[in-house]
């Protein structure tokens, strides 16, 4: 059986989801699940549906160029396909820190985050073992002032060869280049720390520490240009006390990070997540 | 602009929400939300629509002919429709306790929980000062066992002569008839004390205590014939400790208590709510 | 029976709390809770005890001048001596929000909130019906450019007039004077919306809905000299989704904020504070 | 430096504080850590205290001594000792599931799990491969009804013979025996789903989704004779929907049952926890 998943996105219209499901309907389809949402300021039309299309003679490409004649252009609505058993390739950038790695490998492992893991990448060697661990082939590209652009063009490379469709940086401490932004747009998530309020500078858990916070947190969001500011997918909070020291902030924090970025990444290969303006809707 | 809701209930088939959408669509409908769920081991289809119908000639009773012609017939489907304007009549059951009572007053009163409360009725006189306060009628029948027959048929004259659409037991301590649950089947919610693992018996507090246990709750749900096991609405927990006497665990227990039944009762009040079996299904 | 709370404070040194506990021994008394905490990196000591202190002819000057001469000097200690069962006096400062308000009298009303309050005071007119309600004197002060000054003297006599010990900011929206703040050092409490991240500028809600914030909070905190940025008491976060309007964001805040305030009160009330540079201590 | 952990356990009596930190201060020992707690309706007394200890010649063997013969007896006080940097020994017990496993070594590894761990046993084999990836000793020791008691002798060798020091039960899907139990009093740690209410039965996951509950929770507690009845280290919760299969329940309860027993084991490992009747005191 074919189940595909529709992300849709247009001006807000009447007859929208009328037009939608009588395609489907009409086209063999049984709706197995849909959600929609109006951003009425900007009036905006966003919708996920999951169907079964039972014919025997299904093929993804004929359904999307009808879907497009018929509905596309139409309402000017642009709408993603995804067969649901089809599993997403995920590169994992990572650097020193191994707590969201482990994390990701294990929901991998035992079936509960969708993706492919084609490589693990590095700047630095330390985590080659993990990735022997779980036999995953790990690339260790150092990245320096003098040969980062060489180090950039191997990781494109490797991207490339191995058809990646999007990169998770498990704690990845290197800004990530435009160019590797542009190719991967909203197909890159980052994961960090967050505070209420926020503490700017180089060291916010110490920061974050003299003001006494009673609560920290972490923020998973897809990257862009603005460095920690591109839209949220997954945000989440834990207490701190006066008996907690920085090393305790710091410890869970990473707890945190590791939850939020596995639910984050949950959300993306399940395709629940459509990104419009500099936010995101997920659905449920 | 009248703006309705419905709630649709049938069993799964091909097509129903194409059939509902082309519905409203061709009744100059536009739907501002749609959500659905499908019991997959049961087969049971529930939808929640929202939708604006401008026509100046609107009536609901029209409304509610045609789709039942068009649309119920055809599915065998059972739907309720609401004016998204209209309040409901919501009758306050209360006994000594207020925090509850506080808390429906105070959200009732900013526009929060869109109910209109046409009385307070208790068993006890206690609380008449706070229904003064708001200046909402009290009504004291007390309840014995000799005459409890006639106490519940002086309730049920002014449940009718107020027209009251449900009722909230905001810790009333005191059976409901059967025939008052027959009479408002799934429309009367109560809040009570739960925990993990549940502690049958008299003094569950107690017993709750005794175990130490690190986790305390709520749970508010629909009246039935079986003693506090109907259809859940909301739940929550908090955190309790070694630290934590009896007493605390009680102030605990009625801080949730308050919290969790108005969050019940605004899904109520918003038609966000559909009982089937001895479940809900709580749209978003 | 005479129950006394110590909070005290010094520089880390050996040997202190054999010597606390000593002299409360030797005084007859029996410690009922002792907390401490050490800041190793700044080498503060602070300790919390409650004691019972059974002799008929206890006196509690006579207890704090024995303290101050045997441990007080000996250790450079900074002590605080309360009685137990004294509730302290807490002004309540409104604007035309009610959230905070009501929270604040029903818990006090119900016992829960050990504080007697003397007054409301409002730049408005607005609430006076709330005060009338509970039967509190309701003081209407209005502020405007002009009568800044004069306005507060006003305030500074009724909070002498009535020996106030602490003032809550239940959603007064103007700035309180350098002189208020001076006059009640660490003795005004604040409650304000927070983000993750924050949001400077005028339109929080609007910036933190504009990004999609998943997770939105409140931070309850003494009144500094600078905006929002005195000590710590509580904070508590609350999930958004991007279904929730700003409307919704803005109901969600307040629900938190008197959450959050009533349970700084709490702890400030119960003597559980302590602040020391720009932080507190909150012992369980 | 030596820093000792000391849990102490008592009826309730005057001075006892006193007395244990004058016994440290004079032995040169300078307290870094003071908790106590008293349980009023059974008059016990419990105190934690971690000290450092500078004597270059102290020996933990003369502390006990002393403290046995200066304090111990004088208030007939149970007391434990530990060395805070001695790290406990750990075994694993698991079956086929790899959720707390994977949780367990990546938190042991990271060293915020301050344990060791000699072996991992198992009555099945899948889990070995697990076990090589961390160079874990790997013991699988099948038990069926003929062969319990031989498995029993076989898991009591290897325990004995590596001087285990506590158990957990990471999903070990067999009834531990009452020798076992004895043997280890209040030193195996275990890890089930819990709800509100209580389902009882063999499918309480299916029992709570046909009553749609709204919060499905995890409770960590060590094992006694009765059954999932000991006594509760840790307890937390999570949110379901109408949305979650019973799929979703399990494997939200897996999560939780992951991060529970994770934080159960700290407490355990870090000696905050003391048993008493049938619950615990757990030290902040």
């Amino acid at each position: 059986m074919n189940q595909i998943i529709l992300l849709m996105y247009c001006a807000d219209q009447k007859g929208i989801i009328a037009a939608v499901t009588n395609f489907i309907h009409h086209n063999q389809g049984n709706i197995t699940y849909i959600d929609q949402y109006v951003d009425r300021p900007n009036a905006a039309f966003f919708m996920r549906v999951e169907c079964d299309l039972n014919s025997e003679s299904f093929k993804i490409e004929d359904f999307k160029t009808n879907f497009s004649s018929e509905i596309g252009e139409r309402y000017t609505m642009h709408c993603d396909f995804y067969l649901k058993n089809h599993k997403p390739k995920m590169a994992v950038f990572v650097s020193k820190y191994d707590h969201c790695l482990y994390d990701i490998l294990a929901k991998q492992q035992s079936g509960e985050l969708a993706a492919e893991i084609p490589f693990i990448l590095s700047n630095h060697a330390d985590l080659k073992i993990i990735a022997d661990r779980f036999e995953i082939p790990f690339h260790h590209i150092s990245v320096t002032k003098e040969n980062k652009e060489e180090a950039e063009e191997k990781q494109a490379k490797l991207l490339k060869a191995h058809g990646v469709d999007f990169i998770v940086l498990a704690r990845y401490m290197q800004i990530v280049s435009s160019k590797l932004i542009d190719q991967y747009k909203h197909k890159i998530i980052n994961i960090h720390h967050s505070f209420l309020p926020a503490f700017p500078g180089a060291k916010p858990y110490h920061s974050a520490f003299d003001r006494g916070v009673k609560i920290i947190g972490a923020t998973s969001h897809y990257v862009t240009e603005e460095l920690d500011a591109g839209p949220i997918i997954e945000q989440d909070t834990t207490r701190v006390t006066h008996l907690n020291s920085i090393a305790d902030f710091i410890e869970k924090g990473r707890d945190l990070e590791r939850i939020v970025l596995v639910r984050a990444l949950k959300q993306h290969v399940n395709r629940k997540v459509m990104v419009y303006g500099n936010k995101t809707v997920v659905f449920s």
